[in-house]
C-alpha cells in the first residue's frame, strides 16, 4: 500500500492505493496562496496519522510546476505554492517519514495513473488534459512518457499560442489556450461579452464553468455564447496536442469535467473533423475514469518502478 | 556505400553516402505536381546509373507526406505527388533494385541526419523544422524520434494553430504556421499589404523569401513590415512546438535557410524571451550543418538500423 498526495489549489487530497484500488482518501484545505510551508505542518501532522493506522511501503507527491522527479526538486511554478521553488523536498521526506519518496508534475502524475490502470490502459499514444484553474497536460508517445529537456515536455499543453491576437496568459504570453479558456481567465472573458449586462451571469454568485453550463443549457443568451467559445478554444488547443503527439486517445481530467456531458461530444467531434492531413482513424475523447484519483495511481505507478530500480 | 533519394517539390535529389561522406551527388528535375509516377521511369532509370558505377548496399527515399516506414506505404499527402498514397512502393523497389530499402517522412529524415551526422549530434531532445514550400518538422524526445499512433508525431509541426483568426490553409485549418508564412502562402501575403502598390515588390519576377529579404534590407517598407511579421510567425510556431517537445536546440533547414542571417537571430531571441514558465538554460537555434543532405544522411541511418535488425 502507498500514500499518494495530490497538491491541488483548493484540497491537498491524500489516498492510499491498494492494489488496483483507492483503500481511503481525506484531504485538508490547502492554503495555496500563502505557499507550501503554510501547510507543512498540517500536511505531515496528517500524514503521520495516516502512517499510524497504516503499513505504508512509499509515499508520492503530484505538484503543479515544472518538476524535477529525479532530484526531488521544484523547477519553476506559475502562480500558487510559489515557495515550492527552492523547497528542499528531499530533506523533509527524509526526516519525516523516512519512506521511499517519488515527486511529479501533477498533469503527468494524472496521466500515468489512468494510463496503467484507468480509461488508457494498453494505449501506446495518449494525451492527458487537466482542465481546472489552469489546464496542465501530459503525453504518452510510442508508449513513453514524455519527459524532455527540462522536464516540460508534454506538460505545458495549456501555454501553446492559438490566438496570438488573444487574451493576456499569465505566463506573459498571448493567446495561450489557457487564457483563452480556463477557470482563472473566464470572468473576464464574461464580463467582457457583449451581452453580459443582459444574462443571469450578473446575478451569479461565482463566474464558474458549473454557472455558465447551468445557465446555457437554460437558454441565457450571452452564457451560451461564452461556453461554445470555450469549447472552441480547448477544441483548437487540444487539436494541436493532437498534431504535436498523434494520440490514439485524449483523456479529460479536472473540476470543469463536471460537465463532461457538455465538452466530451464537442471537442470529438471538433478534433475529428478531416483535414487533408488527418488520420482515418477517429482520436477518441475520453472522461478519466479515476476523476479524483488518478494521480494518486500515477504517483503509485512511480513508487513501484522506482521501488524495483533500488 | 548507400543511396538516398530526396523526393523534393521541384527537384529530386540522389546523394551517395559512404561513411561520413557525401561521396557524390546528382538530381533531376520533379515534376511533383504531375504525380511520382510521371517520374518513376526516369528515376528508376536514373538510379541503375548510379548503381552500374557503385557498390551500393541499400536505397532510402525522403518523400513528403505521412509515411508508414514499416510497410513502405505513404498514408496521406497534402499537394505535390498526391499518386504517391497507394502507389505500390514496397513492389516497385523489390522489381526494380531487389535491394534493402527503407521509406521515411523528408522532415523526419532530416532530422535523424542532423541528429546522427549533423549539429544535433549528441542532443537528447531537439526539433528540426523546414522551411520551404510548406513547413515540415520532426522530433526528437528523450533520445527517441517521435512517430506516434498514425505516424505523424512530431511531422506536422506546419499545422499547429497559432492564429484561429489566420490565414485558411491548405489542409483546411485556420491560422496554421504554414498558411501564416511559409513559400506557399507568401504571394497572398505580400499582395494583401497595405504598402505593396508604393513597393518594389510589385517588380519582383517572383514572390519569394530571396526577393522579400533582399528588397527588405535595402529598406523597402512593404517588405520590411513583411519580413518582420513572417519572422514572427515562425517564431510563434516554433515556441509552440519547443512548449510541446522541450528541446535544447532546434535545427532549420530548407530552401528558405538561403537567408539564415536574418532568420536564426530573430527567432532565437524570440523563442528564448523570458516567461514565467521558459527554464533557465536557453534553447539553442541552429542552422542544419547538411542542408541539402541531411536526409540522405538519416536515410543512411535507417538503412543501417534496418540492416542490423535482419
Amino acid at each position: 500500500m502507498i500514500l499518494g498526495i495530490d497538491l491541488g489549489g483548493t484540497k491537498i487530497k491524500l489516498a492510499l492505493v491498494n492494489g488496483n484500488e483507492i483503500q481511503a482518501s481525506t484531504s485538508i484545505d490547502a492554503h495555496s496562496h500563502k505557499g507550501f510551508t503554510a501547510n507543512l505542518e498540517r500536511l505531515t501532522l496528517e500524514i503521520n496519522k495516516i502512517r499510524e493506522k497504516n503499513d505504508i511501503m512509499g509515499i508520492g507527491l503530484a505538484t503543479p510546476g515544472v518538476v524535477d522527479p529525479e532530484n526531488l526538486k521544484i523547477l519553476a511554478i506559475n502562480e500558487k505554492y510559489s515557495d515550492l521553488v527552492g523547497f528542499n523536498i528531499k530533506s523533509w521526506a527524509e526526516e519525516s517519514f523516512n519512506l521511499p519518496f517519488v515527486l511529479e508534475n501533477d498533469a503527468r502524475a494524472a496521466l500515468y495513473g489512468e494510463w496503467q490502470y484507468g480509461i488508457g490502459l494498453n494505449c501506446k499514444n495518449v494525451v492527458g488534459i487537466t482542465l481546472g484553474t489552469g489546464i496542465g497536460s501530459a503525453a504518452v508517445v510510442d508508449g513513453r512518457m514524455l519527459i524532455g529537456n527540462k522536464f516540460i515536455a508534454g506538460n505545458l499543453g495549456g501555454h501553446m499560442v492559438i490566438d496570438r491576437n488573444g487574451i493576456k496568459c499569465n505566463c506573459g504570453k498571448f493567446g495561450c489556450m489557457e487564457a483563452q479558456s480556463s477557470t482563472w481567465s473566464l470572468p473576464e472573458i464574461i464580463k467582457g461579452h457583449s451581452k453580459y449586462k443582459f444574462s443571469k451571469l450578473k446575478e451569479a454568485n461565482l463566474l464558474d464553468f458549473k454557472n455558465l453550463f447551468t445557465l446555457a443549457n437554460e437558454g441565457d443568451e450571452c452564457a451560451r455564447e461564452v461556453k461554445e467559445y470555450c469549447l472552441e478554444m480547448w477544441s483548437l488547443g487540444i487539436l494541436n496536442l493532437c498534431v504535436a503527439y498523434d494520440p490514439e486517445m485524449v483523456i479529460l481530467n479536472g473540476g470543469i469535467m463536471a460537465s463532461h456531458r457538455d465538452i466530451i461530444p464537442y471537442i470529438e467531434e471538433r478534433i475529428n473533423r478531416k483535414t487533408k492531413l488527418s488520420p482515418e482513424e477517429k482520436i477518441q475523447v475520453k472522461l478519466a475514469k479515476n476523476i479524483d484519483t488518478a494521480a494518486h495511481f500515477g504517483l503509485k505507478h512511480l513508487l513501484e518502478i522506482s521501488l524495483t530500480k533500488k
